[in-house]
C-alpha cells in the first residue's frame, strides 16, 4: 500500500509519502495557520497530499491528531489545537477534495500503529506502547490485537493511579501516571522546587522559572543536580510501578516508549528498566524490554499512515 | 458438549457432569486424600469421573487447580494444595486411566472462563473477572480473546501496586491489590488492629484473635463496628483504584468478582460501586457494570468444564 500520513499539529502540519514495505519515501511541511479557520486547515492539508503526490497516486490518506477522535465516522469531536472543531467531518471534507479514503485516528492510537508497522514492536503479537508528552498516551496489542475496549475508548493507561491522592491530574483525578510522568507534570514539579533551589542547575538553564521545561530536567539530572535528581527519580519510581502493572497484566514482549521526554535517552532509560525490576514477580524476569522508539520526528507520520493502513484492512 | 469439570480443592474434590447448553446436570465430591500420594489422588479423581458418567460418554475432562500449571501440556508445575506435585503430568495420568482429552487450568483462568460460558460474562467481547479468595485471581477477555499474553502469564491484575510501600504481598513487592484485597489480607488486617480494639464486633465473632476471618468483618461491618469499617473501607478504596485501572484499561462491559470474600454481596458491592467512580473519567461512567458472579459454589466446577471446552476449541 502506497499512503499519505498526515500529523496534523496546531502549528504545523508534517506530512509523508508512506510505503507499506519502504517506510517513508519523502516529507514536507507547512504551517497549520489555525486561524484561518476550519476549512482553510483542510485546504492546507489537501496542498500538502498534492505536494507529496501530484496525480495522488495513494491508496489512502491518514490523519493523526490530538484529541477526541470517533475513529469509525472520521469526526475530531473535539481537539485541543482546534477550538473551533467541534464533530468536524475532517474525513469527509477532505474526501471530497481528494476523492481518497480518508481515515483520522487520535496521537496515541497512531503511534502504536506506527510502532506496530514500522517500529521496533513491528509484527509483534504482545506490546504495550507509551508516548511521554504533554500527556501519556498509550496503546495496547494484545494476542495480535489492536486493544481499543468495548466502546473503543480503553488502553488510557497513563490514568491508573500511581500516587493515591497525588497531584491533581487532567481527568480530575489525583495521582494518575499522567500526572506525574508527562512533559507538563515534570516541568510543574521542577517549577514548584525551583522557588527552594534557586541555585539549580535546572534553573540556570531555563533561566526563568515560568521556561523551565523536562528537557532541562533530564539535562540538569545528568550533571547530577540535586533539584533534578528529585524530580527525575519520583518520575522514574511512578513510571516504573505503571510498567510493572502493564507487565503483570499484559506480559507483553516489549513496552516500546516515545514522545518528548523520550529524547533523554538512557539517561531515563537505563535507570528506569532498574527501577522496574522492583515491581515485578519473579516470573516475569526477562519476559520484555523497554525500549525507546527509533521513529523519532517521523512518529507522526508513520503513525498516520499505520493508522490508514490498519483501517482499511479492518474494514476489509 | 459433554463435559466433566472437576474442581481439585486441597481437602475435597468436587465434580460435575456439565452439558455446555444445559450447565450442570449433577455433581458429586469426595475427599482428596492428599496424604496417601500422587497416584491415589489421580485415582480418586478417576473414581469421581466414573460415579458420574460410569460409560464415560463425554466429550473431554476439565480440571481447575490452584498453582503453576503449564496448560498446554496439562502439567502442574507446582500448587500449594500439593506439595508432593512438581511437574506433575496430571493430564497424561488421568487420560491413561480414562481414554479422553483431559485439560488442566489454574483457578483463576478457570473461573474466568466459566464467566464466560456460564456466567454473567457469557458471551461477552469484553469483560473483567476477578476472584477475591484467598489471593487475587484474576482474568480477562478483550474483544473476544482470552488474554493470557506472550508467555501465558499475564492478567495478573492482583498484582499491580494499589498502595506504594504497602503491606509486604506473597510475590514480594509491596501494596499490591492482593496484600489488601485479599481474603486473607482482610483478616491480617483485622487481626492487627484487634489488639487495638478489644472490644470490637469482629472479636467477638471469632472469640479469639487468631480466628479472625474475612467473613467476622464484613458482618461486623453491617452492624456499624468501627475496626471493620476501617478494614473495610481501606479495602474498598484499594479495590475501587485497582477497578478504576482496569476499566481505564480494557473498557470492559462488565467487571465479574467472585471468590469466598465475594459472599459479602451488596456490603460489599455497593459502597465498592461508588468508590470506583471516584477513580474514573467521566468518559468511562456508565460504560461498565461490577457485578457479584452468581455461579457460587458452582463457580469451580463449570470453570473447570469450561477450561475444557475452551482448550479443545482453542487446539482445533
Amino acid at each position: 500500500m502506497k499512503l499519505i500520513g498526515i500529523d496534523l499539529g496546531g502549528t504545523e502540519i508534517k506530512a509523508g509519502l508512506v510505503d507499506e514495505d519502504k517506510g517513508l519515501l519523502k516529507k514536507t511541511s507547512r504551517p497549520t495557520e489555525v486561524y484561518k479557520g476550519p476549512d482553510k486547515i483542510v485546504e492546507n492539508i489537501y496542498e500538502v497530499v498534492k505536494s507529496l503526490s501530484p496525480d495522488l497516486d495513494i491508496d489512502a490518506i491518514g490523519i493523526g491528531s490530538p484529541g477526541s477522535i470517533d475513529r469509525k465516522k472520521g469526526i475530531v469531536r473535539f481537539s485541543p489545537n482546534f477550538p473551533e472543531w467541534h464533530d468536524f467531518k475532517l474525513s469527509k471534507k477532505l474526501n471530497k477534495l481528494t476523492n481518497k479514503d480518508v481515515f483520522v485516528e487520535n496521537d496515541a492510537n497512531s503511534f502504536t500503529l506506527g510502532e506496530w508497522y514500522f517500529g521496533k514492536a513491528k509484527g509483534m503479537k504482545n506490546f504495550v506502547a507509551i508516548t511521554l508528552g504533554t500527556g501519556v498516551g498509550s496503546g495496547v496489542v494484545t494476542h495480535g490485537v489492536f486493544m481499543t475496549g468495548n466502546d473503543g475508548i480503553g488502553a488510557e493507561l497513563g490514568h491508573i493511579v500511581v500516587i493515591p491522592n497525588g497531584p491533581l491530574c487532567g481527568c480530575g483525578n489525583r495521582g494518575c501516571l499522567e500526572s506525574i510522568a508527562s512533559a507538563k507534570s515534570v516541568a510543574r514539579h521542577a517549577k514548584e522546587l525551583a522557588i527552594r533551589y534557586p541555585d539549580s542547575l535546572v534553573l540556570k538553564m531555563a533561566q526563568t522559572i515560568e521556561n523551565i521545561e523536562s528537557k532541562h530536567v533530564f539535562k540538569a539530572f545528568e550533571q547530577g543536580d540535586y533539584l533534578a535528581k528529585t524530580v527525575v527519580q519520583d518520575t522514574i519510581d511512578a513510571m516504573a510501578r505503571a510498567f510493572g502493572a502493564y507487565i503483570h497484566i499484559f506480559n507483553p514482549e516489549m513496552i516500546v516508549v516515545g514522545g518528548g521526554m523520550s529524547k533523554a535517552g538512557e539517561t531515563l532509560f537505563k535507570p528506569l528498566r532498574e527501577r522496574v525490576k522492583k515491581y515485578i514477580m519473579r516470573s516475569f524476569i526477562d519476559t520484555y524490554r523497554i525500549e525507546q522508539s527509533d521513529l523519532v520526528e517521523n512518529a507522526g507520520i508513520l503513525g498516520a499512515a499505520s493508522a490508514a493502513i490498519f483501517q482499511t484492512r479492518e474494514e476489509k
